[in-house]
């Protein structure tokens, strides 16, 4: 499968590297990375849309809250395993699903999932990977994974893929309901890009295999109608717990749940989708609130330090998802630059849990944040 | 007409361009219209007032509301044809009313309204044109328009310019109250601007065509006295609709309202008239609040993206109007030019609509915003 | 008098232009000051005190309160004029106690007093003045002036200054009491700076005449000892009208009053003396709240546009000084350079005023101001 | 002792300057400071942990909080001295414990006591020091120390370091809890940084001396579980008071009291440990009205100026503790540097109290704040 990646780039210069990545932190390597991927795949991966005014704020807004330490609290050696969607992972940072991923390595998903099972963490395979449902899963080597789909208009399409991720023995799918059509994104627009790798899982599909295409042509065979109803025909057909992925409201939280999801991911697409909303980590408190711990909650969308895992747990997120930085990694290192993206973040989360006095991800999650308001 | 312009122009180079634009974002046609439109005829379009704070405001203070979208809608294909005023529209987003166009390119506001009408919008045309009252009526070809009276001094004048109005068919006469004295625009100041074409609407009036004259000596002809007997005086004389634009509080909209008043225009003049002023958007709410859907809003101010439009609609506006970078659009193609600036907005705004869950422009006046304070 | 502060000099190169200036705006003006005045005295004009917090924030500030336009308000030619301390005023701008400004113009404070005289406004003379207490007043021209003590340890010499005062005609005097000892100005440490001109009120006085020497000595003759007895007692010596210049707090405003204060004025010396308090303008309305008309208070610190005078006006001054800018104007056009700056801020005031519907300054003084929160 | 650590420092060039300095501001001096010190000890000195977030706001966030002055208050030569923990000082201005001073000088430790007796203020020693506690309490002549200590796991050392304390006269114990792990310092990554110098402590420690070693391996004999029984039983082994220092929160503070702390010392370690919590200023307002006069409390991180002292002791604190910029001062002036450093906040702080109104540190320790938002 890694051959037929290779021979149809047309002359998009993949990433072959493995190698361990000696990393101080994650916002340096989007440099690092910029150097070797190219500029189309480059601005694919890190653009944000119209604006980016939410893509930046996505960051910012980590300074709206503030980590209040508990001093004297007799804890050492703090862990980061968690159990959640009845998973047990070494770790509470888990991989967003992300598209495309050959863009930035030859090895694709199936790297990131290696990447990702080093580190005894969960992995989330996207719609349009590069790599099969099934290769990607297979590269998990037995460690857990999520399938997040994009649904398509079309529903023996949808089916098709549920049926192969099922199969493959993924523990839950995603649904994502925030990309009901391509955001705005102008470094696509100005690179005029196009796929320059085919996406797996597409082949089988009649309308072809997204290589060549824009990200909006891809798009056009997704449905944009979606509605409770989806949610419930998907876990009624794959009889797996279906999670919402790109929920920014409480009340959109509570729909969902109502129509049986079995978690909420709070996303706002890394600021990839609509622009103009608020940052992920903001309206992270107010929906943990209304789904008051009946559903597990995902968060991502702007997540670069250790710091930052550890608001989001407080601030209501049962995990925590990262996307670009593991990309870059990927790009960087392939399964041992994913996995050195992962511990550099673990490490950095473990620091601060010492530091905050909580021992286990269960105490940062009833961990108390401040809100004194910084101009940066 | 247009020949009259052309050797009236004393050396002035204006744009004669006709060509579609290919726009990646609005706020990038500044500087490339700054390359081709003359120092003195760009700094009178692009400039602001005294320190230009509200200028600058009127656009970040977007980042005071967010979009709050709504998963799971169950939409698509997102419309963007509105009902208002009586008339239908397929776009929200309307032509700000803009003096003295032939700056900007030899068709002046000809090349403006049939930019306009071929995106199905509302033209409104200003006492300070370039071009006169029947010909840009004209030139829109039966597309809507509504004229825009800066009030003079002399009520014969104003008697005469509405009987054209009247006589060229627009819908609605705009009566602007912002501006009952020049703005303090340093731009032109430092320029030493004097308008090098002449005023088509002007050259009926006693004092000359104001070709050759300051922005100062221009106003100086016009009325510094409004009153709401005004609204009243212009209602009964046209039988038209009067819409007083340049309301900045809760109790002017009332008040106008009150002197017959059809519509309210929330604006302050994109920054150019009153400095030190709150940003458009930030008064929008209140006086929606107030107005209680007694009569239309239209907005303006700051408006260069999709969710800028979007966010206006959502707090109060009916209709979003836009000034600056249509005439840049119009100095870069002419009316191609100024139809691709409409077209790439709707498209930003349909994305903006299709990703927040809202599929009618109806929709997007009851969407709600959240206020999180962010430092940009 | 002026053959003597010539040749007292010592190389310290004063400008003697005279000349009318064409001002854009009043902060450009530093700039070019800094060219034509040595580097000593234009580090102790323009400097501020230790990190220059405060100072920075007198101008900033500004746009925390937002001027509210009264649109239809049927208003035309607004006046300046008004009537404070029994005096008729043709601006309510009148220049603040600025010491040593010789050291921008060889003609010092009389060509101030000259230039503020020609607009009608009120001149405000310092103790640590370059020129005498009767020159500066003859030059004045019979026009009103203030005079500004800054009280010596030594009772007799007040009462001597105090003599001077009455004698030459100054309508009030303004005790400054927020100068106690002198700010930490690093300029002046950085450039070691002495003052190289006399001051000429000093020159009687038994510890010199301020020539030679830095700005800590020269206050170390001054009384730290301020207390609401001096104000009684000044007011008691003079029979004049005692203003209490530097109250920065409702509290302060009312203890003033209650010590006999016939006005408040208030400042925080531009950023000079404490560094670490509020803008002054943030203090204003709660101060003019609980002064309640009692007395007239006079505002500065920062002011710098006829947007910023507007809001002084409206958050509850009755007189707004300015000081940096007069002096930048003087040092480069003597008397007629100190009147164009005051025509400048007087012209900006004036649209202000017409475009925020305000005809006099009594309507300017109940506009209201919103709040909304600029991140600049 | 001092020819032991020149022979042990392996190429590292420490400073032996002895000399008064010129200081303008403490910011300054950091620039300084970092031609003189060699690259690893400086990045160790200077550095924060992870983005330095909470470096960062530890000085803006002075600017939360602004002095209300007091005119009219009658007062001059204001008095630094105070009585806290049974000490006579001559400034409320401290120096915090701070680790591996032969990093900035040759004399380490040594001279900054000397500094620190000539300005009559209070010496922490630390744990980590590069001279012993026996050397530094020498060259303190007399003048009072406070010994803070970083605990070991090894009991026995940590009673062998409290015997030593005790035996040197030291007037309290500082129990260090907010370093139970080494924070997540890049520089100290980027530099690869080893201590080239040995920590005269811990000689006698079974581990060794500490050169040689990251900072990371250093905190790896330290004791991670620190709770209130330590506070209990180092207060009842030494008879000395406890001060818990790294308190950030009223709860905390409340509960080392319970525990029998004599002091609370507010701090975030100077953003070197835990990054992602508030700035220290934001913090202490509500822990001294918790405290609420029970015990004293110290305060520090982020303090550069004068005001900033001032606001600290207003906002709760009795004492105000200063690390890097004495560092600073003893790399570029050795003891006579380090006594400068103290002299300039101290001259900053008599200035800001005389024209605040404040005569004693008591005063100031009553003095209102206000609470405006500014951008900066």
């Amino acid at each position: 499968m890694e051959a037929i990646i290779m021979t149809l780039t047309n002359g998009y210069e993949q990433s072959d590297r493995e190698q361990k990545l000696n990393i101080v932190n994650l916002p340096s390597l989007e440099a690092e990375a910029k150097k070797i991927i190219p500029t189309g795949g480059f601005g694919y991966i890190a653009g944000g849309s119209e604006d980016d005014w939410t893509l930046r704020q996505n960051t910012a807004a980590f300074g709206h809250l503030q980590i209040v330490p508990k001093a004297l609290s007799n804890i050492e050696q703090p862990s980061l395993a968690t159990h959640v969607f009845g998973l047990d992972l070494k770790t509470p940072i888990m991989m967003a699903p992300t598209a495309a991923q050959g863009l930035a390595h030859s090895q694709g998903e199936k790297d990131t999932a290696r990447g990702v099972a080093a580190v005894g963490g969960l992995m989330a395979q996207s719609t349009y990977s590069s790599t099969s449902i099934a290769d990607t899963a297979a590269a998990g080597n037995g460690a857990p994974q999520f399938f997040q789909l994009y649904m398509s208009k079309d529903w023996t399409f949808n089916e098709s893929l549920l049926d192969e991720a099922v199969k493959a023995g993924v523990k839950a799918i995603l649904l994502t309901v925030d990309a009901t059509v391509d955001g705005y994104r102008e470094a696509d627009i100005v690179n005029n890009f196009q796929f320059p790798i085919p996406m797996a899982n597409l082949t089988k599909f009649s309308e072809g295999d997204g290589k060549g295409k824009g990200i909006g042509e891809i798009y056009a065979s997704a449905a944009q109608k979606i509605s409770e109803d989806d949610v419930r025909r998907i876990a009624d057909y794959t009889h797996l717990p279906v999670i919402v992925k790109g929920i920014q409201s409480p009340e959109d939280a509570l729909r969902a749940i109502g129509a049986g999801a079995a978690g909420i991911y709070v996303s706002n697409h890394g600021g990839r989708q609509l622009n103009g909303g608020p940052a992920s980590i903001d309206v992270l408190p107010a929906i943990a609130k209304a789904v008051n711990h009946q559903v597990p909650i995902i968060f991502d969308s702007g997540v670069r330090r250790g710091s930052h895992v550890f608001k989001a747990l407080a601030a209501g997120a049962d995990l925590v998802a990262m996307g670009r930085p593991v990309i870059y990694g990927l790009a960087l290192g392939g399964a041992q630059g994913v996995q050195s993206v992962f511990e550099e973040l673990n490490h950095e989360l473990e620091i601060t849990m010492q530091l905050a006095g909580t021992k286990t991800i269960e105490d940062v999650k009833h961990a108390p944040l401040t809100h004194f308001n910084y101009a940066e």
